[in-house]
């Protein structure tokens, strides 16, 4: 193996460590100690990755980030889909994302934890709140809000469902399973769209955001 | 003044003043020098209340707990208003007391805050999620629901929801303005209740959720 190539993989499983490390202890609790001994590396050798604990954050929430765009990415710009079921289907790859990827899971927790300051000053739940309001914003022209219902009280009530989904998913994993999110749609959408629309959404997601959706790499 | 009343009102000042700079700067930052500094006292004084830093953070927590309780307990409990109004009010009820009381907001924040692990394991969350559940049981055996909700799914989704704006208010206040608060319940009561129930729902609250609602001594 080149050392190059050597070095990413290391790089790589130190990521993946603290991710592990963060998400158990918390940012202030987590021990570079147990980050090196869950990539299997020397403290050496972490230290010649990163320079102190703040510099691993900084990459577990750029990671984070990377990941969760990506997948919110495909799904909101796939072509053929009304901008209801991009907006569902998004929000299916998110947690599909967070449910699997230690990674997203951490670097989003970090991004809220108070001991953790770091120089990134990511809002991801900002930039979660863009995308519901740009595909709001899309439904509402195209003609796909039920009457009567406001796009900027939508914006809101989703951007704050889908936040308090992920803040309890965090404890507790089932708050972002499939179906739980599923129930979520079916329950939300009727009040949402129109009944012409409401009949060609899939609140289940349409199939490719399924569990065969590749990670990407760090 | 008495003594033991002169102390009392240290020890109040003191929780405030911590209220304050946990707020500012999160548990693992805040410092003590800082705490007694706010509350206008020595250092001396602070550790003839509090051991540590620790000691502080349950008394902050615990004041906020009883402050966010009764505020719920008073409106879920309220005779002659329907359960769904009983929540809506309770909704108003505690981001009023978390908009207008520091101890509320910082002991809500610390519950979640990874640096901070007291003994005393505090879920402000779960209690409201049974709350939530307790109303909506009420509200479906008195026919309230709207055909076709589920009750376990409402329950899910008001928690998820309320959670959202709570945490989203930590960083903008304005999620949990009132006006905020009542364009949520305009969206979601016409989704949950039954035409004839929603006829008498106020979703901005009942009069004597308004500001004028006082807050409980420490």
């Amino acid at each position: 193996m080149l050392k190059q190539e050597r070095a990413l993989r290391t790089r790589h499983s130190l990521v993946r460590s603290a991710a592990e490390v963060f998400e158990r202890h918390g940012y202030a609790q987590a021990k570079l100690a147990d980050i090196s001994a869950g990539a299997a590396v020397t403290p050496g050798a972490l230290h010649f990755h990163f320079a102190n604990k703040a510099a691993v954050a900084v990459t577990v929430q750029a990671a984070a980030a990377e990941s969760l765009r990506r997948a919110a990415h495909v799904a909101t710009r796939r072509p053929g889909l009304d901008p209801l079921q991009r907006l569902t289907d998004a929000s299916h790859a998110l947690a599909d994302r967070l449910r699997r990827d230690v990674v997203a899971r951490a670097g989003s927790r970090l991004s809220d934890d108070e001991a953790c300051r770091t120089h990134l000053d990511l809002d991801l739940s900002r930039e979660w709140g863009t995308c519901v309001h740009r595909l709001l914003t899309e439904a509402k022209r195209e003609g796909l809000l039920a009457d009567g219902v406001s796009r900027a009280d939508a914006i809101a009530s989703l951007v704050a469902a889908t936040t308090g989904l992920e803040v309890l998913g965090r404890t507790d994993p089932e708050w972002l399973s499939r179906p739980a999110l599923t129930r979520f749609w079916e329950l939300v959408l009727p009040r949402l769209a129109t009944p012409e629309a409401l009949a060609t959404l899939s609140p289940g997601g349409t199939r490719w955001t399924g569990p065969g959706t590749p990670a990407p790499r760090l």
